[in-house]
């Protein structure tokens, strides 16, 4: 940590500080500059200091030195994360792409979905049964009945299941239904039901805030590892700006960051991060080619009488044209598509 | 709700649109425009019919005309709600001043804030003893002993007590020694813990998600009032912008624009809003020049050596000038700061 | 300047950053952490030094200390600059207002309503002859004809005159007939401007840029200041942020942020601030509060055939109630409405 | 346009709009809601209508319906543009690279980075003569000898120049020297500016500005466009967001929006998109696979010493890498990168 002191300190506030700091045990230096006094702290500090230190008279500014994610941090020793999901591995360099509706409907729409999906080489099913809804008059999701069409969905094509969950309480029954929990934008700071994820033994997707920093983003993933699961993906979903024309801002910028700083997969949602299903194609391939471990995409076999997210899920149809055009960009860069589950 | 086609609309797209919206039981008139035609749709239409049908050939855009939250919204009939905590009123033209700890951290802590506080005419008391923390590795709060020194300090002082609850799990025993429940920005939209709340019999402090826009804000509104607590109270607590030297953007745009649409009264955040100690004085006389009313702040003995969120919160004596500060701008303003608890 | 080295970073690392900044004449102090070792820098660097270091390897960040913007911060010698137009002085403690309309349009509009603003007891007059339209197809101000007109009002009322240039070619006669020259939110960083209306002898209100930081909107007042204009007030008007509803987001923790950092008068626009008239008599208050040394606000004799921002214009009436409801409050806070010009 | 009543108004309110509305000699609709009544308005109206009649008594919203941007707006007719510079075609199909330094700085760094990007496979050569810096003390480009110094570097490898102009006094010496005009972001509202490169014969690169949305920067375009040249290109090169760990968010969205909204190329910065050096392949090979026409990067010969942004240069080594990368990946889609200029 340094702390940075005002051009008024004077020796008396420069003794305070330095008191302060000695009194958690640790060392200081003090560095004097042209204006302004620098005081750098060594050890490790508790992670109330910095802001305590702010309190003090005549301290600017306090400055942290390390990564406070200790668990999400990638390191020397653990370069990349691989996962594993029924047969499949994210993070293996390959691309992985998941797949399904916004939310289970009906069993109709989830067979056909699923069965779609599957034969044009999703490797990982997608599907909501409880959702979360910015209106209480809007539909809620099918609950467990939607869970257990998932399940059969899973029997019927061999495709490991993702689905989201929004209360710490329905944890512990999803997690008998799910391959992969997911957590949406609007719980990345849920700590209690990061805490219930973190603790159970399934593969977790983490949705970023919408607005949420990248910095605060692994840090919810860190509640997650420090739990004790350490399967977790990051998936980067769009951003709240000024830009209204899209429903959110696709920050890319996120995966080259991310990598650098991670050792954990990165998936990207084109269809949450854009809004509108003409977009998702350029948005999908813009993902894998900034190097994103997978993609998630919405389809819906009527996206036009769709319960929810219509406007931006493609028709079976576009998600064939899709991987149509992936394959041989994903080829290209030297990351196949991941072999379909079972082959 | 109107439609608007795109330029290449041909009367088959129109057809197809209108007959949709007829199968709903609604009514059109199509409006043709000199490049766009557009659809007019009358009639309370179904949530997911918006998204649908922008997903429909040719159609560009849809707009919504009314306004999604009906119990949150100022109609002719219901002006204003005033809200009962204890002898105190909220949203009757006073100025209702809410003080006390981030968090409880120890008897004597709590016992000395509240005094003061109460001494200096804060009338309702905050305290948190579950506290959403960036990091698994900081003080969470103290939990149920906090609670229960919460309680303590309400009996000494008279001073009606507002905390924050993190996990829907949480609402049923809080419920016995809060007299208001807040809901903390990172828990915005969690809907779960919206509906919790909105089954008991307690007032509500809805702080503003960090990322939503005021429309979102009053539709978490919505979901509690929609599970039958009329209660609710909005606080601006700051959004997320481009500018970082203040922790948020204190967003006091909102309060007008708050009054316009909505009967519930509204509270700002001075402390979480700026993030600095030096700068909660000025914000929160610009909060109550702006309409608010009340304000909640932070207020530690010793802000030095604070568990969280030293930094921003106010020292005895900072409070005592703020109150003094406040009591006779507030007084010119013909909206005197609601009198002590008890007199 | 801190330099923070990456985890990787062994001796020779070092030795190379420690001298490629000797190389500049600068001294190091080599800080070395538990995880990452830190090189503090001490003397005055030349600006580009920091973004090469960046550049080098092993380094991963590097940190500036001291302020950029040496003529615009506030020290220990100049606490607050006063800043005279005509007999009105801005920043002495008094509240300034400055009214009139959006732009110039006819000789009896501006009058009219010079006349109005002037009774009830504005110190400067604002109208704009040269607008800067987001359409090229919109009315673009009358040009000099509206310099003329806002000369002739001075003339009648006895007002100091504000307006805006675009264009650097303009400054050299618009000076002959402002008394204070206004860069708008589109031109802030508009650096040839700046150093234009830097080397006039006319004091300068320059906006904010909309989608500028605080430090950046400093280093643009340092860019007028470092060309001989040491007359220059700063004018928050509202940034760029995800809530569309109001039509900026009026970013008030400004002020208290501008005050500790720089000696410049600071001046509010509520009506750009929010787009909309019902807020501005809220927001101008608010203004005052936080710390505002002024404000201005457009006023038209009737704002629904404005050819410019009719929606943000107070009418004549509003105009005169904003400033019985600011006058009791800016004396309560110790700060009277500056004298009407003349009295 | 369409004009939403406040559910308060009445047949005199509603009277009042329609008459307001005849007066311009356009039609109206009046459409009974259950709630709002909504006017429908048919007809090219005013630009200042829109805000006008937002000021009237009960009008709640006004809502535009057409594109303002007349001259930029896809059609049936023109479907895309492709622009010529020197022998190469932007827009085509094919992929175009820019390459060069941020800034000019002496002969060899020019001769020799004009060399290396040329080899490497570029086919514009970028370089900065006039700088827009955020801090008057930086260095502020060479001026007329760093022209000179591009010129050179065109003639010795074949390849057209960009530059930038900052000040509507550099036009018309500019074109002497330069290919393409490049406008920056600073200075993308600068509407004098705007309005002498559209006077000129030459070919604009207009990036967008940083806090503007993709309509306003349509609309910038459409000065230009008005003013009479129809040879714009847009430039993507990040927008300002609360994500600070990027320099900007590269907003990638934009590329499929304009695709569907505007006939101009698309030209995507990752160099200003990212400010970081080891983000700037990811995502150029990110903004190609998103659809952009071309992309411009900054290439030092030594960027650890680079005068301006040197921590977002590639070196000669990576240059010639992302070329390696793009190559393939760029084949696979269909857009092969352009042929080198002169083959």
């Amino acid at each position: 940590m340094i702390i940075v002191m005002k051009n008024s300190a004077g020796q008396a506030a420069l003794d305070a500080v330095e008191a302060r700091v000695h009194a958690e045990g640790l060392e200081t230096r003090v560095l004097p500059g042209e204006h302004k006094t620098v005081i750098a702290v060594i050890g490790t500090r508790p992670p109330e200091l910095l802001q305590q230190l702010e309190r003090m008279p005549h301290v600017e500014a306090t400055i942290p030195i390390s990564e406070p994610f200790k668990l999400a941090a990638r390191t020397d020793t653990r370069e990349r994360s691989v996962i594993q999901v029924g047969g499949v591995e994210i993070g293996n360099g390959s691309v992985t792409v998941m797949a399904g509706p916004c939310t289970v409907e009906s069993p109709d729409q989830m067979a056909a979905t699923a069965q779609h999906v599957a034969s044009a080489g999703a490797q990982l099913l997608r599907g909501g049964a409880y959702k979360p809804r910015s209106s209480p008059y809007s539909f809620q999701g099918m609950g467990i009945p939607g869970l257990q069409l998932l399940a059969e969905a899973r029997e019927a094509t061999g495709l490991p299941v993702i689905t989201e969950v929004l209360d710490p309480r329905q944890v512990e029954f999803v997690v008998d239904y799910a391959d992969v929990l997911q957590i949406g934008t609007r719980n990345a700071q849920n700590y209690p039901l990061l805490c219930e994820v973190g603790a159970c033994r399934k593969p977790v997707l983490l949705k970023r805030g919408m607005g949420n920093t990248i910095d605060e983003w692994l840090m919810c993933a860190e509640y997650i590892l420090a739990a004790g699961n350490p399967d977790v993906m990051l998936c980067e979903r769009g951003i709240r700006t000024f830009e209204t024309s899209s429903r959110f801002t696709l920050d890319l910028n996120a995966i080259p960051l991310l990598r650098r700083r991670t050792h954990l997969p990165i998936v990207v949602d084109p269809s949450q991060g854009t809004g509108h299903w003409y977009m998702v194609h350029d948005m999908a391939l813009a993902s894998v080619a900034a190097g994103a471990d997978g993609i998630i995409v919405e389809v819906h076999p009527e996206p036009e009488t769709a319960l929810i997210d219509g406007q931006q899920s493609l028709s079976f149809r576009h998600f064939s044209e899709l991987m149509a055009r992936l394959q041989p960009m994903a080829a290209a860069l030297g990351r196949p598509l991941g072999a379909p589950v079972g082959v």
